[in-house]
């Protein structure tokens, strides 16, 4: 876990607002959930993996004696940390549905924790970014949610992030289709799932060895290298029904054709505009996912920066009922360091340095009059390392600096500028 | 712990977004710290009653044997949900000294935690604001903090906060000149913190239960009881000196007085509108104060909504050597319903409602069009009770709708004010 100093924290929460701001445009209303849920509810197995590594918060109260008795740590956590912002919406969601529109869209921004050995990069408290559209059963819920989603890294100024499209029912279609017994498409997704990191040949060779089924393997062989296949072009009918074999067909694929027409109509049909592609092997982990899967890739830093899909299983879950939920997470630790923001742009910000022995009463009438002319003002003790204050001044993000000296009224301050002194 | 639905968390986070603003404007700078302290260092004894209050996180991997073997439950916790943001800013400033201002002046936003049992306005999750400066040993950090606070509440319309001063120092001293023996002045401290709740009578009358110095009780009692000691002028050396006895005098005092000045040369000489006095008999809880205390006290709701005061000592339990620090607290969750909004000033946003079986191309195409221009869009499904639509959307912040129809274009599209037609 991690302190934020002002550079960073400032740099986050301006992030935050953007995104924020963008997905509240496309008709998003944000909500918030507490950080801990019930043990019961984090443990009903819908986190996959995560579950495990939630953390547990311990009962009040506990006696030696509930210790000696306790069979198994999670008896004595009535509370958990939120591994993910899904969970807690499905039961928010299962609580509040008589208070929230039928169609509910809505932003979520908040730390989870997972309790992960420390390593670069991963963090036992992150935060997340969710978007969900939960009551909409049909292609409208992704359509919202990709230009949503798009609009949003591009006014982060991320307009390079392309999202990769599929739908689990085509996935498991594709498998059927080749051959695969039901029984193998777990371990074969699996294997599928490392395409970004591991050569064609030794993922076909991973699945060989595992399957039952060698003409499958085969059938697979031949339509991965097919170079239509993974061609990746705009998104549309022409590249759906090209990237997959002749004839194919499902609900799903209707779906995704569905939606390119609808994404086409809505950016004025220009779809090659659109960074948008379908992939007909991208798997994406979690086990709840029912149709339309989704992955943002950043090209050049090379790892995935959001993803999501629907899943219209799990909110039934928590509410007896089945309702369509479609959710979209932008990866927000794994963006910030790609986004550099512009520092001259910021407000009209000014530090006034002071001489030790100077009349607080005039320094802090001089704050005060700059102060509501809607400047910022820091008061700052001069030191012999004048440039390093200065230095570090711009550094914080401060515009100008003036030196107290004698003044007493504000149009006696000299102000100089800070960015061209110091940069 | 409580859901925020939409509307909730969208005033909160206007609150929050202009506290935050104010502070800024004051130089100060926000940082952020995870959740979670070591265990130890929530239960240093620095966070008087309210450790006890602390959610442990429980040890990972815990075995059976573990369990068996613990002598206490906080052996099983590593890590615990911080109580206040005061102990973890005093661990963030020890751990980050050497990439700070030699001033810091901190902003903190963010949620605590406390083990309580729930009843009305008492949450066991609950954000703080927080604002400090570390390493001012001068009243120019009192000054600047009370500035900064009061211009956060007139920003949220709540110009009519009043702010309490007293410095535990004068408290003590006063106590002493009445002759109460040093061993007694916590006890009768915690008296005398009752005054806005208990009458002047039944207070002397619990102090003079528990004192063994019946004169020193004579002595108070004839000062509380002069119509000038708590009279409440307008702040300033001249009410200060009336509101103590005749020729008590200190650092203390002269520290105050020098406030004083300074406050009123800030505000370009008219201390009266200051809503700042002096009261004798503040006291605030917690032990950690080590000098200037303040309360913000809101008139027609009769309860605190802050406060905060100076704690020379706590840095110096973490960082070694002592480093003086000030700090102002709003209570946030206090605030909210003394705050009411003008929604009418809220951007323009619309509501596109739509017919069962419109083609959604075009719906998309309208919102995309619509969003573009930086209006926020939100599709509705048409219901048969339109008003009740028509209502939600109003209360959701909604300022238009139009029926899309047969609208092919955005032009082609009839807008109307929701809070004409529904308010």
């Amino acid at each position: 876990m991690r302190d934020f100093l002002p550079g960073e924290k400032s740099k986050r929460e301006r992030i935050l607002s953007i995104i924020r701001e963008s997905y509240k445009r496309h008709g998003f209303d944000e909500i918030e959930t507490p950080v801990a849920e019930d043990s019961d509810r984090l443990h009903a197995g819908l986190g996959g993996d995560n579950e495990k590594l939630a953390f547990g918060i311990m009962k009040r109260g506990l006696t030696q004696e509930d210790l000696q008795n306790a069979k198994d740590p999670l008896e004595l956590a009535d509370l958990g940390l939120r591994f993910d912002l899904t969970v807690p919406l499905s039961r928010f969601y299962a609580t509040h549905r008589a208070e929230l529109p039928s169609v509910f869209r809505s932003i979520q921004i908040g730390p989870v924790w997972r309790a992960e050995r420390p390593q670069k990069g991963r963090y036992r408290q992150f935060v997340q970014c969710d978007i969900d559209v939960i009551g909409e059963a049909s292609v409208l819920a992704e359509a919202e949610l990709i230009l949503a989603s798009l609009s949003a890294f591009s006014a982060l100024g991320l307009g390079e992030v392309t999202l990769r499209i599929n739908d689990r029912r085509i996935l498991e279609g594709l498998l059927e289709s080749f051959g695969f017994p039901k029984a193998e498409f777990a371990s074969v997704l699996i294997s599928l799932d490392k395409l970004d990191k591991v050569s064609v040949q030794d993922i076909l060779a991973e699945i060989e060895a595992k399957s039952k089924a060698p003409e499958a393997v085969r059938a697979l062989e031949g339509f991965i290298n097919r170079p239509q296949t993974l061609e990746f072009l705009p998104f549309g009918e022409r590249q759906i029904r090209k990237a997959l074999p002749d004839g194919f067909d499902s609900v799903a694929v209707a779906n995704m054709v569905e939606l390119g027409s609808i994404l086409e109509a809505a950016i004025g049909g220009k779809a090659e505009s659109l960074p948008l592609v379908f992939d007909p092997f991208l798997v994406r982990g979690m086990g709840y996912y029912t149709g339309a899967i989704f992955e943002a890739v950043h090209p050049t830093a090379g790892y995935s920066v959001g993803g999501g899909g629907r899943y219209d299983g799990m909110i039934g879950r928590f509410l007896g009922t089945d309702v369509p939920a479609t959710g979209f997470s932008i990866g927000f630790e794994r963006i910030i360091d790609l986004i550099e923001f512009d520092e001259t742009a910021t407000e009209d910000s000014v530090a006034l340095i002071f001489d030790t022995g100077i009349d607080t009463s005039i320094l802090m009438k001089l704050k005060a009059q700059l102060v509501s002319t809607g400047v910022r003002v820091r008061l700052e003790r001069s030191t012999r390392n004048l440039k390093g204050l200065l230095d570090e001044l711009a550094a914080s993000g401060f515009s100008r600096f003036a030196q107290v000296g004698e003044a007493t009224e504000v149009d006696q301050l000299t102000f100089k500028n800070l960015n061209q002194e110091h940069k």
